[in-house]
């Protein structure tokens, strides 16, 4: 058994952060994730795209910055079970409790600290008879790598930012790209839908509007892509890869029956401190949700900081809290 | 007359991040500011100390911090009028406001965002009748330079945090260390306190407590300083510089003047967008107050972000808000 003041579950750059928080009011934390490797989405699906709104950073590549988080954290020796799904939460008598690893991990620990950011969601898929049979090769729920798509012909499916986003990225590297959604407009950001209109009508992107997904077409690999008009009319496009971009729908998984409050696919918080309705149980960043929320990691950062106050109080019950700052001192590590 | 957006004032950490997240929601920031440069007491008070509460980075210097930010700002053309005190806010017809400046600069702005952090305090002084005298020369309210202090003996006065980290921290620094504390036990974090006992104990700090301070001696320059102790004794220290650190105290200036509701020296702001009860008055950083807040530039970075969706609503009442992520596509500047 391991044995923690804070189980944080989610080792992104959210959950990663909480660790220094802790660390300053000499709370140690153990952290697990269900991803073989600490960063969360950024070391996951985009270890090489730079991030803008890091405040401090002009640029940085998301995986630079789990780096430096790492080497932040690094004097409050934070301790990690990676690559293992949280499964079960066992209340102790004393108000403690066990967090239960899939593999059998049990780690005790005085708070809980959900912070499972995008890891909590899975991608809404298109209903496509033979979908499952192009998974994992040529049909993508997120773009990793754009790199893999350079001089291919690709479709992308979809009318949120994601897609539009996508599209205007890739046909700077792709040798086609067609962009399919099934109404006339877009519900993304309307400059961004502007510059795919733009591109368009350069002759840069094949643009289909109410245009519905009808088969993947391929044996082994994918050929390509029959749709239909609003005239019901068949269309098929040659293709290499399908990026559908349809959002994300919730994978609380387990979490799901721990009697949290769950509000549109999240975890219902005070700003106070960011605790859940379950005593010892918070939940920062993209997993939560208040009034006002954004889901930027910058306001991560800012949750984290607030509940490692109340935290504390579970974790030394007879101390009074100091609120520590750095500038003079430096970091006193454990 | 100036023409913007937002007006910002106070151009420290959390102003200028504050003009990133406008931007990348097309609003135009203008800044104004007391000091003479960007930055605020990062730039005035500590530009060459490390700080180590940044998220990712495990350490930078405040000055580096400050060029960072405005690079990231650069492309959202932030201007700026520097050492210039805010003395008036004029409410115009159609809700906009005009900002006026101490040297009669006019800036007319559709929000007002205040972000006066520690500008918006002073030093609290210690009754003693010729502190005025010394001041700016061998009396400090609060260490800019701690090299300035090398090989000199220093009395520190005061029992919080601040008083016992630079006892902590001059002591490798200066010839003679001393420390007067009216009580005989510490306000700040119980470790601190402990650390200046040792050190006391090791010879490396004169460590005077229920001593008060008499006055300051010396003929132009300081050359002691005279105290009593519980039994009334008078004691003289010589010293060549006297820094009092006793907290600070609101000075807030016109702003209290405004009709802001003010708690313990802080503006109330809602956590919703960090607005204060004047429609379109905005606070964040370290003048603000809400349930859990803690003065952490990070936290100001986080309130930055919320505030700008409301703020606009005022810039562009017809337009629908796109939350905008930079992860793809990058930064759209002006």
């Amino acid at each position: 058994m391991i044995t923690t003041d804070i189980c944080i579950i989610g080792a992104g750059p959210v959950g990663l952060f909480a660790v220094f928080e802790a660390g300053l009011l000499k709370m140690r934390c153990h952290l697990i994730d269900v991803l073989p490797q600490v960063g969360g989405q950024l070391s996951e699906i985009y270890p090489h795209k730079p991030i803008y709104d890091i405040p401090g950073y002009p640029t940085i590549k998301a995986q630079e910055l789990i780096t430096n988080q790492m080497e932040q954290i690094a004097p409050f020796e934070p301790t990690f079970t990676l690559g293992e799904r949280v499964e079960e939460l066992i209340k102790q008598a004393d108000g403690s409790y066990h967090v239960i690893g899939s593999d059998g991990t049990v780690i005790h620990c005085q708070v809980v600290v959900i912070a499972g950011g995008l890891g909590c969601f899975e991608p809404r898929k298109p209903e496509l008879a033979n979908l499952a049979h192009f998974e994992g090769k040529n049909v993508h729920y997120m773009v990793k790598d754009p790199e893999q798509f350079r001089d291919k012909k690709i479709v992308i499916a979809g009318g949120g930012d994601s897609a539009l986003d996508w599209t205007v990225f890739l046909a700077d590297i792709a040798k086609e790209v067609t962009l399919v959604h099934r109404s006339d407009s877009f519900r993304g950001a309307p400059d961004s839908a502007e510059k795919v209109y733009n591109m368009a009508q350069e002759g840069k992107v094949n643009l289909l509007l109410s245009h519905n997904l009808v088969s993947l077409n391929g044996n082994g690999k994918l050929e390509s892509i029959s749709l239909t008009n609003k005239q019901k009319e068949e269309l098929t496009v040659p293709t290499e890869h399908f990026i559908p971009l349809y959002g994300l729908s919730p994978k609380l998984g387990p979490i799901a029956n721990w009697g949290l409050n769950i509000d549109k696919n999240a975890i219902v918080v005070d700003t106070f401190d960011y605790s859940t309705n379950v005593e010892r149980i918070f939940a920062i960043g993209d997993i939560n949700t208040y009034p006002g929320k954004l889901k930027l990691i910058l306001c991560g950062y800012h949750e984290a900081a607030l509940m490692c106050q109340s935290a504390f109080k579970y974790v030394y019950p007879d101390q009074k809290l100091s609120f520590k700052y750095t500038t003079v001192n430096g970091i006193n590590a454990f």
